[in-house]
């Protein structure tokens, strides 16, 4: 893998004081946040300032562990500054080369506890906020510690809206975004994004959550936000063994929407790619699948005549492929176990075992004969010791067929809660974030890409294991088929902002036959033909599906053109306008210049927004090709209702973007050479 | 008032030891439950045991306040034991005669920080429960100090199910209850209710809530419960001055639903009456009012051509409350700042100007010349100041015209929250606490009764102040008329075993007009006839609303009946048999002996329920006048359809109560001379 360091390392850094003051403090490279750490009263904290705002008022720091009461801190024992201004490529993302460009303060703070006598705290502060972890070196190797509370707190100024979903007793991901005063959270999941008074919008989160518990959001009805950590059943928060990290908790600091997306701090905070050459054995790219038909009841996960995943129909979607330039099939109900409560017996799935009708070797060579491959599926239904028992078979009969891919399922009932019986843990505990892991490193020896449905929240991993392509973990483009109820128009003005700020998402988007035989609009896509297109630039992931059935693209082929055309992998990408809830409006280039490709989505509310060009390279042309709603379009009454134009336009031009109630608008800017 | 001592303090004590153990343990007289109290590793812990089951495990104790760190709690200084077994005399209530029989083990406990140098635990333990509240009698007097959190956690062991709602972010407590798994609860409102796999039946909950804010119950994903104190705007939970104790935090353990609402801990646990003279100038009762042809849009609280509360209207509701026997008549909507949004303006309302068409000291004299009293009606929309501002003179208006009782109110849109600009607090935090006392003491100064809704959680303060005869704080009739939706028929088999553990509600039963013009069942009531009558006695409070309009009684003169005999006041309640949101079977007797009633209310299915009636007197012949659903009736087809009939029962005799769907059945059981 190519990496470039353009600055590397910049030799600032001081050495380590034995007289620490009780207060060190540190500002960003550009002097935009400032960042102190104090320990006074038995408590260590520290607080965040931009400018004369206050963003973090004094906050506690530390972690309380299983045996010993909770610490108190009582001195800085040693404070350490360093610089650092680099830049890295990834091999696939929302943008080729990353600036890392940061202020590091790693603090050493002594408690009077034996777990807690030296606790290191390293911060990182960037123009856009800032990250921090805490490492307890001291702890001797081979020592089991229990964490029962991490005890960070966030506690912001004045008044915020936030905009989040109650985050415990959740079986997954999958819920709609509530927005309210900040005050009352109960228990958010993160990235936690706020809003406030004075102008200021945040992002809580955590990066390289590693061997440890997700770490969500606790409100005490004043303002006050404290980490929780999902527990083991037996309450404990993580099982470690000293010494060790903990992974980063981050916040972003802007002043517009546009400000959190653009950050890339998740990605720096994570550990560098472990796997150099997956541009060997990845390039992103798009798919169809034997996926939608079933979520309309089309045919069926399960055996049987409706069965989906049959040779016959897979070559046709493989075909299908082929003619349009795809570059996958994904084929669920492939596999034994699909028949019956399939939710309630994962264990037994079978990963190696097809229905007679799917003949998997047979397939996967007829996709490579057409230049297309098979996407793998695992449903585990939440099942692990079941699918961990099998994974290496599994992944040995892909590698072995040449399947590169693989998508993964944890569905669960609703609510589906620890019960050590039965080997259910909370989806996002410890022993759930270790075995992700587990998966991702098994298939990354075989060269397989995974997208997991159904996961813990993303927080970067993708820098350091860059086989993580994609993930679900909120409500995608399937609830717009199930209708409970299907998403409202607003929802993809909030996920920019929210779930995405976390990482690539597989949402599936691109359904041309928005009523599908519905007539209620709860049961129906709340979105326009046009806002189906902006999707593909406006969510971010390197691998993005054409959900919808062949026969509903091929009554629209001018439309499709935009889905085949637009790519899944980027130079640059710029949040030119937004509100979260009403609008967004997302530029992206793709890898290696030339075109630039923008999306645009709306509430329930029509808009017209002006967005200028200035992203175009000046002094060029380009043909906009222009995937807007029709006059009349409508997410309600006329959802297919679509225009497309083109016209040659400049980085001195503004492009008035019209968009329908409900609507979008996707433009290729096409590079005349 | 009637107050005897059947057997006062039993000179069990000992004195206190200066070496006491690190671990003191106590039984309660029947031997039923053990409590013990330990100190170990900076903790200070207790746990419940009931026979060899561990209902709660080691469990810390304590509170933390605001310029200190959280308290090491060191050692066991004193244990002092006593016992007592009285009884008292209620001068209304759900049952006259209250036995008040347990052990007392006050310990007091060393940690290691300044206010926490000495905390006192006093644990009262009876058969079929505990309480206990912290006293810091080492505070220095004047000593401000702020209780940043409330230590106190409830650790069950094994799996419970538990009915409750989201605590956080409400205004108010009118919620449907959720059963989950007792791990999902993220905040909750107390009386929280348990079920145990190992058949036990748990309810948390504090009592006497004096100058100090409500608890409520937060969850950790892994069984644990921890205190919660709702908070003052800067995120204080309580401003204390020294010494200071709390309320009684309480735990009541049985082995059927039955066996909590039949347990008096709660009034135990509140101080004795200061209200001695309350006999004199306060009968429980029943009253009908100008309120539900609101609910109804009949009629509205504002002035104009349809103003409810005109003196004609009112007049005929006191013709209505003398020709059948009712004590009181409701009005709403008689003072001033109804008009627009109220809501929004409750700093609008006057308390003592009527509108024009309302001859409020002429409306009283007219009732009272038949025998009927007014019930006054104070709505502060939550506009706390403009009330407090105009409540001396409010109440001597009342006073000189004659109202006795007022109705109260405080709502708010929803989610109101901390606003100090508004002078805004959450609904239950210490300012509203204090708040609602002082209205009681004014109120009980000119012997004035109060009937809050949208109040703070009941604690069992009635039996201080008696005059606070009756409250809200749950999801009432009101909703069967609004339809957001209608309360579903479980709702009343679980507020039984939930709210009503707390205390009297104001529920205002009775519709007869169970459809009142509306089609969609969830915009009308989901109650047959038959269970309007049983939730007289189901729901206990001193006073009972029959709450529909005069004319649709008039179409019912037989079952009306029912609501014309049964009584408020009880010598003695019996839950016969219950299922927590399936069933419940209630028996009281009226104050005075004699007749019993009995109420059984069911979900949406049709039951058979043998009652043994062995709760009456042997010996004796009864007339039992049974209102029970007729054969066909059902809460969704055929509502109102019910059957009475007479027949002559024994002690020896089995009842078998047929309900239909969301039925009920409501009995008589007059004494034979």
């Amino acid at each position: 893998m190519l990496s470039r360091t353009l600055v590397s390392l910049l030799a600032l850094a001081a050495p380590g004081t034995a007289l620490a003051a009780d207060r060190e403090c540190a500002q960003s490279p550009g002097k935009v946040l400032e960042l102190c750490v104090s320990v006074e009263g038995g408590a260590a904290r520290y607080e965040v300032k931009r400018g004369d705002v206050i963003v973090i008022a004094a906050s506690e720091l530390g972690l309380s562990f299983a045996g010993e009461p909770a610490a108190r801190y009582t001195a800085i024992t040693d404070a350490r500054r360093s610089a650092s201004d680099s830049s890295w490529e990834q091999p696939w993302g929302e943008q080729r080369l990353i600036r890392d460009n940061h202020a590091e303060l790693a603090v050493t703070i002594a408690g009077d506890t034996a777990f807690n006598k030296a606790m290191q705290v390293t911060f990182r502060i960037f123009d856009d906020g800032i990250g921090f972890r805490y490492t307890y070196a001291g702890i001797p190797a081979g020592q089991a510690v229990g964490v029962t509370a991490d005890r960070t707190q966030f506690r912001t100024k004045g008044s915020y809206q936030a905009w989040w979903y109650e985050g415990l007793g959740q079986e997954r991901d999958e819920y709609l975004y509530t927005q309210t005063d900040a005050r009352r959270i109960t228990l958010a999941e993160t990235p936690l994004t706020l809003k406030g008074d004075n102008g200021l919008y945040l992002s809580i989160h955590e990066a390289a959550l590693v061997d440890f518990p997700s770490m969500l959001l606790q409100g005490d009805g004043a303002g006050k936000l404290t980490a929780w950590l999902m527990p083991w059943p037996d309450g404990v928060g993580a099982k470690k063994t000293g010494p060790f990290s903990t992974p980063w908790r981050t916040l972003l600091v802007g002043t517009t929407p546009g400000a959190l997306a653009d950050s890339r701090i998740e990605l720096n905070l994570n550990e560098p790619n472990k796997l150099p050459d997956i541009g060997k054995w990845f390039k992103p790219g798009k798919y169809v699948g034997v996926w939608w038909e079933m979520h309309l009841n089309k045919t069926i996960w399960g055996s049987g005549p409706t069965h989906g995943a049959n040779n016959d129909n897979v070559k046709r979607y493989v075909d299908f492929a082929e003619k349009y330039g795809f570059d996958g099939v994904l084929v669920e109900g492939w596999n034994q176990g699909w028949d019956g409560e399939w939710i309630n017996n994962g264990d037994k799935f079978s990963f190696t075992k097809s229905y007679p009708d799917f003949d998997l070797p047979m397939l996967s060579a007829y996709a490579k004969s057409k230049g297309v491959h098979l996407i793998g599926h695992h449903e585990t239904a939440g099942a692990v010791v079941n699918y961990e028992n099998q994974l290496e078979a599994a992944l040995d009969l892909y590698a072995k067929v040449g399947v590169p891919s693989v998508k993964t399922g944890y569905v669960r009932h609703s609510g589906d809660i620890l019960d050590r019986e039965g080997g259910k843990e909370w989806f996002a505990g410890q022993f759930m974030v270790q075995h992700h892991l587990k998966v991702i490193e098994a298939a990354a020896k075989r060269h397989i890409t995974m997208d997991t449905h159904e996961p813990v929240k993303d927080t970067g991993l993708r820098r350091t294991w860059p086989n993580w392509v994609s993930r679900e973990g909120a409500r995608g483009q399937e609830f717009n088929a199930w209708g409970r109820p299907t998403n409202p128009p607003e929802h993809l003005t909030i996920l920019p902002f929210t779930r995405m700020l976390a990482g690539p998402m597989d949402f599936t988007p691109g359904i041309f036959d928005l009523e599908h035989g519905k007539t209620l609009l709860t049961e129906r896509n709340q979105s326009t033909l046009a806002a189906q297109l902006a999707e593909y630039v406006v969510l971010y992931s390197p691998i993005h599906m054409a959900a919808d059935l062949p026969e509903n693209y091929e009554k629209h082929l001018d439309a499709f053109q935009f889905i085949r055309d637009v790519p899944t992998d980027w130079e640059v990408t710029k949040t030119l306008a937004s509100e979260i809830g009403d609008y967004v409006v997302v530029a992206r280039q793709p890898r290696g210049g030339g075109d630039w490709y923008l999306g645009a989505i709306t509430d329930e509310m029509a808009r017209v927004l002006p967005v200028k060009l200035d992203f175009l390279a000046p002094g060029k042309k380009y043909e906009a090709q222009i995937y807007r709603d029709a006059a009349d379009a409508d997410y309600v009454k006329k959802p297919v209702a679509y225009t497309i134009e083109k016209r040659v336009v400049t980085s001195a031009d503004t492009l008035d973007l019209a968009l329908a109630p409900g609507g979008g608008q996707a433009v290729r800017f096409k590079l005349l050479k």
